[in-house]
């Protein structure tokens, strides 16, 4: 986690999603050059590549071949086809990275001596402005000289660099969508019931927040949500369960199965913390 | 929601539990005298009472009569038994409310002529200290005077008070369990999935706080989650969905039917906006 005083490399930027998009002007603002942004529609590209000062271009043959590092900042089913082609153009020596969570690295390693993965562990809008300095950054290479690079470079943008392997990032990521997708969803839930009676969401969200407070306030190293829970589930309050699932049914009958699965979930999981 | 200038009533709280708890010190800090405090248990209400400067009693028996309002704050299915004996003891004009979010008033109107509710939507646990004046207060009553008088005290404690028929605090409830429990649920099942691979809890932390200031950062009153959500369900990125799902059996397939059911909630949700 040392920080290098390598040379800044020039980086060319594959993808003008919202990772490609963040990065690109993250990378921007730290005063490290951006080269080129490629995006397979002429005017993303051209509008990020102004937005940072770079040149931007929609075919990948027209991609400069001496850059230090390549990152590919697209779909992860792009990934490879994208690789394929790149392969055919940059020089042997260059460092190629993804930034995707579900990807193994592997998948570079069949086209690029030098490859590895910079992936920011957060969920961009394009929209929405990015802190990134308390975005966790999960960097990953087979080569010690390209590990600093990426290590270097990281650090320039957070301060939590963490080296991760393809197994722990793919772990790493199914939780992400635990605790970001799944947990918008419940929002979601919770929105449409309100509605459904006029109430406003507005009237959550002090709840929401707490929720992550009472995490937040147990000692760092000991975080342990399963001791936080409250409610019908793990109080076992069969009257009140029965009583939303009624709710449910007349309501919203598509949330039933979630809401039993959940509450079976939570139980279960008592049991054991019992044991 | 005006403030009214109302004398402070006295105030006996029936049960130490969580809610009676921090009710009981709210109510203390802001100079309301709290007159008793029940608890099955004598030591645990003379344990609050000494917190207040009231008295502990283990006996609805030993409730004085004349009080003007009595807080019924214990668990939902004590509720009736704990209502009906103290209808046999308090005076006729007394106001009781319960603080439960899923128990209809009508429990109480069987017993009392002053009835209502004083419901604090928030989970509270004993030893984490709770910022009141954020809490939203839901307040229900027949009778204006003693909605008036619920209201005031409210406004003591709460800068959000509101007024929640029966039907309308069920459906909060319900809304509760889903953005409350069911989500903490989904950060313990995060916490899990890291652990196995040794990967600290805390690396989820600032990915789980923006799921909420992205909710924040949308305007008030047009608060959407679902216009939020990313992540493979969204995306129908099947790929990724069998290599968690495959994650899942291999390590925890106790959580396989809750990912397949959220992300078939996520995916017909989508399909239900682009309609």
């Amino acid at each position: 986690m040392m920080r290098s005083n390598k040379k800044i490399p020039s980086i060319t930027i594959i993808g003008a999603g919202n990772v490609g998009h963040h990065m690109a002007i993250a990378f921007h603002q730290q005063g490290i050059p951006i080269t080129q942004i490629y995006s397979r529609k002429k005017r993303n590209a051209q509008k990020l590549a102004k937005l940072v000062q770079a040149i931007g271009v929609n075919d990948l043959k027209e991609i400069s071949a001496g850059q230090d590092l390549y990152i590919i900042a697209v779909n992860d089913d792009a990934i490879e086809p994208v690789a394929v082609t790149m392969s055919q153009h940059i020089q042997k020596d260059a460092l190629v990275v993804h930034t995707s969570g579900a990807c193994p690295s592997i998948l570079l390693k069949k086209h690029f001596r030098h490859f590895g993965v910079f992936y920011p562990l957060q969920s961009f809008s394009k929209d929405k402005p990015v802190n990134w300095r308390t975005i966790p950054l999960c960097i990953h290479a087979k080569y010690k000289r390209d590990l600093s690079k990426l290590d270097h470079l990281a650090q320039l943008l957070s301060k939590q660099v963490l080296r991760v392997d393809d197994e722990q990032r793919a772990q790493l990521h199914l939780a992400a969508v635990f605790v970001n997708n799944f947990t918008n969803f419940c929002y979601e839930i919770g929105n449409n019931i309100l509605q459904a009676k006029d109430l406003p969401f507005e009237i959550l969200l002090p709840l929401i927040q707490q929720t992550i407070d009472k995490i937040n306030a147990q000692p760092e190293g000991q975080k342990n949500p399963s001791l936080l829970q409250t409610g019908p589930a793990i109080r076992r309050d069969q009257d009140t369960i029965n009583q939303h699932l009624n709710r449910l049914n007349q309501q919203f009958p598509q949330y039933r199965e979630l809401y039993m699965e959940m509450t079976k979930g939570i139980q279960s999981s008592k049991s054991k913390n019992k044991k």
